[in-house]
């Protein structure tokens, strides 16, 4: 085991890593390495090639809260500088489809989105008027307002709005058994630019430092506390001034145990108590992706996002209505589910077509499903999962065909030429892979978001440091926020310096 | 002059009079008296019948904020035992009407309502992020955002935003030359219940205290501090313990001025410095509304919401684009017109056909146009100002025949039974009332409306009150603000008698 000097060692080259390097190398630190586990650089912003060479980011896909993002001003800049377009406005209003009714006209008559907006300010009322409320699901969520509000509601208000309510875990990427009702709301600093794609952003920070601080596929085994720093890998024992973490969290929390996990860095001292509480309080989601990859597009382009609706009860009503208290409907409407089965979990559809003009459509799907579709042996399995509800959606933006198979297969004559035919199809697995478990972090009930990232930007100790998503506050669980936490880290090292 | 000696004098039988004179006899007050200007109560809350005894709101009209609306919830519970309807959600999506294109499709080409979401976040993190920001009018305020974002948004998003933005003048009662940018956005608690009518409401809070408690038909002249406080009217002094004065701020600011004018009350001593203070940065909007009565619905009911586009500008895109900086720009764009014509500013029209079965539309308005259209000296006038709008919304309602107008007439036969036969009209006139002077209080760029809130709720000195729109926090400028602040100004003067 080779023992070598750095004056700062960075564990993990996702955005947050390689943007406190760039910031580290800018401010004149000669001396610094930078350990990746895995064997390519970027951690949960991944962009992959598929049919034809299309390319897709399997994790983070999109600028955020443009009206505050530096990031994007910085690549907004190059953009209008070079000409070169780097990301795509695809905000627009949403459409949504049900099993049953295919697509849901929001007209007069439903007033769904009316709806949706007040019970997302009856969310943040209750909440904020009061201290002290208790947490829940943010499926009882849903349930209290609808029988709060019931006189105030129509049948079929009562039906639809629980399953629109649930576009929300595509956010955050755990379906509303899990979500935390108190932590559900969320709210956007201007639209979303979707990138194209993060792999430039990303090799343009990695090309900011000299080459030779980059080191991957070097998973980290453990970060020693001595007069300095020492952090071990297979190889070697890097002596150093000032480390900073930015694995994701839900790797971070192996730290916590004994057992023995891939990715699991030992700390000594172990990770301190403000940092254990917080895990108490920390739950992860899983964001995943399933991309269908179509030989060209035979269904409209005229919208970007469309909402698959799971099933929705057509007894809601009579239960909410006919209830004579809280618990006895509560009791009635609450039926979890053990087995997995499409139409179970709302899905939010990324129609390419309108907005980067590729025939693809990328599928976002929530925690329970993701682990179960990440998970399942074969992509024809896959395919069969999803080809009902893949049959909707053409159904409902104007293609009577149904999707034709032709993945891995050379022998598919489609019998009508507008037939969409399914060339590609990619699935993520960021559920299973060691180095992510899981998309980011979450609440569940009772979780509390803030203690986290306070712990995380307080640091293990003045010399152990933590950057990536969730170690901020404006920007957590967004590309931009690990960046800026970069940022931050290499700021507070080069003033100790 | 008769002598009268009471406990509590209330000046204005509006509803934040009415509401303090209900409470006060609840809390066991003996000796009320409740004097009104006007020949009838409710002030800015009146309900008038029109053709064929149809009933409309001239001023207030709905229950806003019905999540946290306490006068809505009580009005719920009485609608919940008597099965009587009170009320009916009329909130959706809002059509928008513009004059060379008709029916603006928000389609995922233009994204309008994605853009102006992004610009209502905009204006809330100029004021939120950073203290001492200046203010600016609404309308520098649309272009400061269209300058700094020109780059991100399409030629007609630039020409299209500007006019969706100022359906907000139609919430305020001022048009965006005059409207603070600041103070520009709202934000709402809940649906919006139109109201079947505010007459029963007011009916209600003033049959729950004695009748002859209240007066109408007589204007208070002067208002003195001796041990108590003197009340003159033309015919009486009262002598009481308290005073509770509920007009409009736009009437009481007659007080600070020698002139003599309808309306106005005179305090001995003079209002006090900060409520003097608070009037400099104060300023009262006109909404005001037209009713156009016809003999039936020839067009569509489909939604309740319609917004008249004002002209665009088809050069506006190319200046900001051409612009070396936002002064050029500005003073490019900036061209406030002198007199008033059809298609100047934006119109809120209520499809009542959608909402309550009335073939009716109520057109809201805005200053200036408000006081414009309520000095005509005819119907006819009034009617040829909107003759060209309520064709354009025909049309884009479904209706192909040109609007006849049979008001006080008797020879009108229309040629095609589809053609929208116009049978009555009414016009308020709260800009030209002594009275309300306006619709209520508004912020003009600089202005700040908590200061006023601030003055008023400390009221005059300890036995000199306030109460009204204008004088609370939650619910300025509504009905059930009005009401609480009789109820607040109730129990003060409860606890201390």
């Amino acid at each position: 085991m080779a023992i070598k000097d750095k004056t700062v060692v960075i564990v993990g080259a996702g955005i947050a890593g390689l943007k406190a390097a760039s910031k580290l190398y800018e401010e004149g630190v000669k001396s610094c390495i930078l350990l990746e586990a895995r064997d390519r650089i970027g951690g949960r912003l991944h962009t992959v090639q598929g049919y034809q060479g299309r390319k897709y980011d399997l994790g983070g896909g999109w600028h955020h809260d443009t009206l505050i993002n530096r990031l994007f001003a910085e690549e907004a800049k190059l953009a209008s500088q070079d000409g070169k377009p780097r990301f795509v406005f695809d905000d627009d209003s949403p459409i949504y489809i049900d099993s049953e009714r295919g697509h849901m006209e929001n007209d007069g008559y439903l007033r769904l989105e009316v709806i949706l907006d007040e019970f997302i300010k009856f969310i943040y009322l209750i909440f904020n008027q009061n201290l002290g409320v208790p947490d829940c699901t943010y499926k009882e969520m849903i349930h209290k307002y609808i029988y709060e509000k019931r006189e105030f509601l129509t049948d079929e208000q009562i039906r639809y709005l629980p399953q629109l309510a649930r576009f929300v875990e595509l956010w955050h990427g755990v379906d509303w058994e899990m979500l935390s009702g108190r932590d559900s709301v969320y709210d956007s600093q201007g639209r979303n630019a979707f990138v194209l794609h993060y792999e430039s952003v990303i090799n343009r920070i990695a090309q900011s430092f000299p080459q030779d601080w980059l080191q991957v596929s070097t998973p980290v085994r453990s970060i020693k506390r001595s007069k300095g720093v020492v952090v071990t890998t297979d190889r070697d024992e890097y002596h150093c001034d000032y480390v900073v973490v930015t694995i994701p969290q839900s790797v971070l929390e192996l730290s916590l145990y004994p057992d023995d996990q891939p990715g699991k860095i030992t700390f000594e001292p172990p990770l301190n108590t403000r940092i254990q509480e917080a895990f108490g309080k920390t739950h992860f989601g899983s964001l995943g992706k399933v991309i269908f990859e179509f030989e060209k597009c035979t269904w409209s382009d005229a919208t970007t996002r469309v909402v698959i609706l799971s099933h929705s009860s057509d007894q809601l009503a009579q239960q909410v209505r006919n209830a004579g208290d809280w618990q006895t409907f509560w009791q009635a409407a609450n039926h979890p589910k053990k087995n997995i089965e499409p139409w179970d979990h709302p899905l939010f559809f990324l129609n390419l077509p309108r907005s980067t003009g590729v025939p693809s459509l990328v599928v976002l799907m929530q925690s329970p499903l993701t682990e179960y579709i990440e998970t399942l042996p074969s992509k024809q399995l896959v395919f069969e999962f999803f080809e009902p509800i893949l049959n909707k959606f053409m159904a409902a933006m104007g293609c009577s065909q149904p999707v034709i198979n032709a993945v891995d297969k050379t022998d598919v004559k489609p019998q009508n030429s507008d037939s969409p035919v399914l060339e590609g199809m990619i699935v993520t697995n960021w559920s299973s892979d060691p180095y992510s478990r899981g998309a980011y972090t979450v609440c569940f009930p009772d979780d509390d978001a803030i203690d986290m990232v306070t712990a995380m930007m307080n640091g293990q100790d003045s010399r152990i440091r933590f950057a990536g998503e969730h170690t901020i506050l404006d920007g957590a669980g967004c590309a931009y926020g690990a960046w800026e936490s970069g940022i931050r880290e290499a700021e507070y090292i080069r003033e100790r310096l």
